[in-house]
């Protein structure tokens, strides 16, 4: 999985049906060192993520796993929101104090 | 998924049996900032999109999720037509308005 | 599925015993101005792909769809012969003609 | 499969439910010299791995094989503690001794 | 598939169950001129590669098709030990002759 910060949302109306009710989040992906790549993800969420959290996104099958997104052709999927990253004994980020890089 | 425009269409008669009626568009990949990157993708499209509509492309087993497609070849696949993508609350694309990157 | 053009083929009798039979080509990717790129990738090929034809390559489980293929251990297949390729309705490629690029 | 090195972990606690249990680690690339890459991955891990060993790491469907995880979203998975890298008869890597490039 | 030179091996004895059996090596990717690329790759291997062999190398479900390997967390495998690459009606490489590149 890759740790990416919530950017935006992304909608579309005129899209396959079995994408109905599907929620996409604009993720950018963050690096070891907790800064921010140039590169995206566009995914969908279930756990709920909101702007400026960091969160772990899951790709390829992966996003079809979980009941209800089978048969949904998505390719990325937000599968959590991350409370703390730890690199080297040294807490990278936590949810409360924010990136403390 | 990741976000693209159309910027044309592949022909092939001579291809997969399975692919007879696939329409084919090359789609040239956009990053987060609006902006048309070198990086391009040719997908199927089911939810016929046009030239110069930004698109939502999923790669991968995503491609073959939808009904019918599940014995067609291939990798990437227009799952929906873009309204709008929205950045830090600020509008980075609009179907009515175009880019206003 | 990107574009890419024959290059020439690879030989292997010591393989996979599922692989009997299969034409493997080489494949030089093609950017979406025409141009040559560095990447290349063998494929498998079915419709019969001759030396400089422009061609669609699928990769992943895309490859191991078609009848007689599930079993098979590729990634990449080549899926269809180009005919021709449009870009902002100018014909960026065409068979007949070749790269008018 | 890539080479990684264990440098920490990830906690998420508002998570898809299928990942209860889990434990994430935070594996940082190493080339084929034995160098740390900018690159990283988050896995999921059964091996047990701990600070700074040396793992190999299977993405893709290979994290959702093993006993247990075939519902799980995820796409990275630790599938063995390294003890030694060999390349042209040097060994580049060796668990007990650690890095001898 | 990628073609690749067999540079080394891997062992691990604290690994995934279903591992058990499975010869592990480090292959070093090549582009299509014949040069080394510093990309590598550890992969399963069935047909018995030798050190300094070419060989193609197939990633992702690839490497999980062949029986017997359905149940195994690879994601990469050797397929084939490489007789010759043409390119351009020129021989890249013979296995007999090696590199002419």
């Amino acid at each position: 999985m890759q740790i990416a910060r919530v950017r935006g949302t992304v909608v579309s109306t005129h899209k396959a049906r079995s994408l109905t009710g599907v929620k996409l989040l604009l993720l950018q992906f963050i690096d070891a060192e907790g800064q921010l790549l140039p590169k995206y993800e566009v995914a969908g969420d279930t756990v709920g993520a909101g702007i400026d959290e960091w969160v772990l996104v899951s790709r390829g099958g992966a996003a079809r796993i979980d009941d209800g997104y089978n048969n949904r052709p998505l390719d990325a999927m937000v599968i959590g929101i991350i409370d703390t990253v730890t690199v080297d004994n040294r807490q990278l980020y936590s949810k409360k104090g924010e990136n403390r890089g």
